[in-house]
């Protein structure tokens, strides 16, 4: 799961910086392409009389293929105006899935994450177009696990960080994997290992702060009734 | 907590939109005002050769007092180019607090979520320049739950989105708490309901789904142990 750019993108609304200093400058340098317009998707607007924060004008600030940033103009109940941001993925579909073996351990990755500068452990999640969001995750497993053969159930949605992100994960628990080859992300290539753990050393784990990340986490505890039931 | 505007701010690389139709027209337009700077922090850069994202130039794309959006320009192992996202809030301390009377009972808020566009049961959080990290604890269950005299022991930290977010939120646990009186927030008021109810129908709460919040999950499921031995 990536975003990633392979060449430099849409520029939009920066200054430019980008100079290339083996070509002379032309006398006339030629005409900057028009940016794109910033996509809009449809929100509901909301309305400050019953509380809510009331979009007045939804405002795309920053956009790339793979995300956008709004800084929206709004209306807080008492009548005050502001400004919220929120950040948009924009491929629609995000899932987390927790793959748990036949032989009942649990499967995490260590990951090089960008925004945090460090490596973390997590369970495998993706991003998507299509709406099958059971293929997207077997797809996922098969990619940065190596896992197969899995029985797929759902485990409800989250919501990261309320404070700034427009999305909701669906989370997957996946049961009765069986191991195989480990067929690395070519692109990026940011995972260095895979573990195989006891779902109670998994506990552990997040009980002694070892593993940070939301989407494990809150899969772990959906997970929990299901795996100790058995 | 809140990230808002009472002023429209730094339209930092966007087109001019606002447009006064009260005033006529000067026949000179004053000159814009330069924009801001944008501020880059010093992260580590990384290494390719590592199996990291190595960034190559940081790029911040666009700021406004509250956050900043970076599209940094990176180096991925095997030498590949590309660019990738990431969304840092300006203030460095964040905390999620999960508070709990004297009684046993947990209190929730139900607040609306600008980037959701709904309404959601969560546990206070904060934000704030301040290192004194409890008082900012002790501040916003003041604020958002007027609870008051709670004990409080750290959970450790949580990343909501590693694929975004550059930072950890810091989890507390606040107990024998008092009730007292909600001091809402005065400039945005988008919380319309406290609820007191038992772990246990926390728990089915967020079973079921109801509560989809990470901040709010990760805080039960590390407090579980804590409050399950008394």
């Amino acid at each position: 799961m990536l975003h990633v750019v392979f060449v430099l993108t849409l520029f939009l609304a920066l200054p430019a910086v980008a100079v290339d200093t083996k070509t002379p400058p032309a006398k006339e340098p030629p005409p900057l392409p028009s940016p794109a317009p910033l996509a809009v998707k449809d929100v509901a607007p909301g309305s400050a009389v019953r509380g809510e924060v009331q979009i007045k004008q939804q405002r795309p600030v920053y956009s790339n293929p793979f995300g956008t940033l709004y800084d929206d103009e709004v209306l807080f109940p008492g009548n005050i105006s502001g400004t919220y941001l929120r950040f948009s993925w924009n491929k629609p579909n995000l899932i987390g899935v927790l793959p748990v073996l036949s032989s009942g351990e649990v499967v995490l990755i260590e990951h090089y994450r960008h925004p945090l500068r460090r490596w973390i452990w997590e369970i495998p999640r993706g991003m998507g177009d299509d709406n099958d969001l059971e293929a997207l995750a077997r797809q996922e497993l098969k990619e940065e696990v190596g896992v197969h053969d899995c029985t797929l159930s759902k485990m409800g949605v989250i919501t990261p960080d309320s404070g700034i992100l427009t999305y909701e994960v669906k989370l997957f628990l996946a049961t009765g994997c069986q191991r195989g080859k480990v067929e690395r992300e070519r692109d990026t290539g940011t995972v260095r290992n895979v573990r195989y753990i006891s779902f109670k050393n998994f506990e552990a784990m997040i009980q002694s702060g070892e593993i940070t990340d939301s989407f494990s986490i809150v899969a772990m505890h959906r997970a929990r009734p299901r795996l100790l039931r058995r």
